[in-house]
């Protein structure tokens, strides 16, 4: 099936806000996880803009989620 | 397993060079299907930078592959 990229940022977004809440981090400390700024982690929940790949692997490498998992948004 | 950040930009690189190959298609062709402009998939093939989610999953929807089956690197 197609990637439905119209809600792709809004998908993205929610699945990092709900993995987040899962693992009681703040943004704080996923963004310390991550190796990000605090703001890139905002920014994404707030769907201010598409992260790039290598931002996103380390979201998903400090959230311990495959690729596949971190894109599967059946919430 | 983790994510390995550090090969990413040449494993993507690498992926889509294999995947259009396998198509017979060419950059142009690969940057209409996926309404991106042919200097992005030739950037993104010399590892000029790292793309964005929305242009992956264009990417990925012109292949017609899943997220997962476009960061599969098992070459």
């Amino acid at each position: 099936m197609a990637i439905d990229i119209e809600h792709l940022a809004e998908n993205f977004a929610k699945k990092i806000r709900i993995e987040r809440a899962k693992r009681k981090l703040s943004q704080e400390k996923l963004a310390e996880l991550s190796e990000l700024h605090r703001t890139t982690i905002s920014a994404i929940e707030r769907e201010k803009f598409y992260p790039t790949i290598d931002n996103v692997a380390k979201i998903a490498n400090a959230l311990k989620l495959s690729i596949a998992e971190l894109f599967d948004f059946n919430f």
